[in-house]
């Protein structure tokens, strides 16, 4: 491993867009964001997407209250983003490293319930066996009891919005002991007027 | 590298989601993919996203097709996907390997003039020095001449759609000579009402 490329800086991160189906996609997104609380995250948005970087825990509170304050709009949104650790080369936002664990919006997230459709996939970077890293990973989904099922380049999961943000959080933390820089891709799909994936629909 | 997960299917494929932001959006992905020949590539579209498989032309011509004929409408809408090729597995799909490679779409297609903007990351998996095959892929595109700035985990380029699908599928395909298995992930944008980034807009 390159020491120099693959530093040991532990901020996380999450480029992501959200994405309104609806024609006043615009205001959905104002809306969302004035209902979240940022304060503990370096953040910053340009004309594709918004990028979020800091602790852990911040940074998946931060991008699940976006999502679900767009969704209980009732409006059929998606999220799609990366997640990112160890990414090499700079160190801009580590400042944030030192805010404390309290989470900002948990508070007025825990009670939004929405059923979220989502599709992950995770990539350790720069080690052979990254192919057992994303086993262990997908499993450590399979444990949250979501409905899981692997389609093609991606794992499919089901249910309860903040089931899966614990679900993808702990696969992303599990990975990440394995590999120095990990990312997730995830695109999650709510209020979707397709009909519903089931068991056994496989690849 | 364990040969057995890192098979050598030549199968390139791309899990992407088409997102109009609009009311009728329904209606605008079924125009979008009406218009779109997909006689030469394995597809298969579930609640969240679509998948299609193939030789690597087929692919590229394909995404490019269904999201000119989305954009040319003049909604904002968004493309985000994953290209992958040599992900250890299965080998669905490779009937289609033996089609030939003349194009379906690119007639119809090449005739649609769209300002993109859009974010691209390259992860050649498996390999220590994945690093360097990355900087190279983005090196890559700068020869093609198109708008180019790092952004955090990602790269922004913005141009005509034509030359921006040219320059990605040329760093995809420069970088899987040096990794066996190769992801990039895109998130394209047409139509939007966000202003344009401008040269200086780095990180
Ligand atoms: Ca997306």
């Amino acid at each position: 491993m390159n020491e120099q490329l693959c530093g040991t800086s532990r901020i996380y991160g999450c480029r992501f867009s959200l994405y309104p189906m609806c024609d006043n996609f615009i205001e959905v997104i104002k809306t969302a964001l004035r209902e979240v609380d940022t304060s503990k995250v370096w953040i910053k948005t340009d004309n594709v997407s918004t990028c979020v970087r800091g602790r852990n825990e911040h940074v998946f509170d931060v991008v699940k209250a976006i999502y679900l304050h767009a969704a209980k709009t009732g409006t059929h949104v998606v999220l799609n983003g990366s997640f990112s650790v160890g990414c090499p080369g700079d160190s801009e936002g580590d400042v944030y490293l030192s805010e404390d664990d309290v989470l900002l919006n948990e508070e007025k997230s825990k009670d939004i319930s929405i059923e979220t459709a989502m599709q992950f996939a995770l990539y350790p970077m720069g080690i052979p066996h990254y192919m057992d890293v994303i086993v262990d990973g997908v499993n450590t989904a399979k444990d949250e009891g979501v409905f899981v099922a692997g389609v093609h380049y991606a794992t499919h999961l089901d249910g309860d919005t903040h089931t899966i943000f614990r679900t993808i959080k702990d696969a992303f933390l599990s990975s990440h002991k394995e590999a120095s820089h990990v990312v997730m891709t995830v695109n999650l799909s709510a209020n979707s007027p397709s009909t519903k994936r089931k068991p056994g629909d496989g690849k």
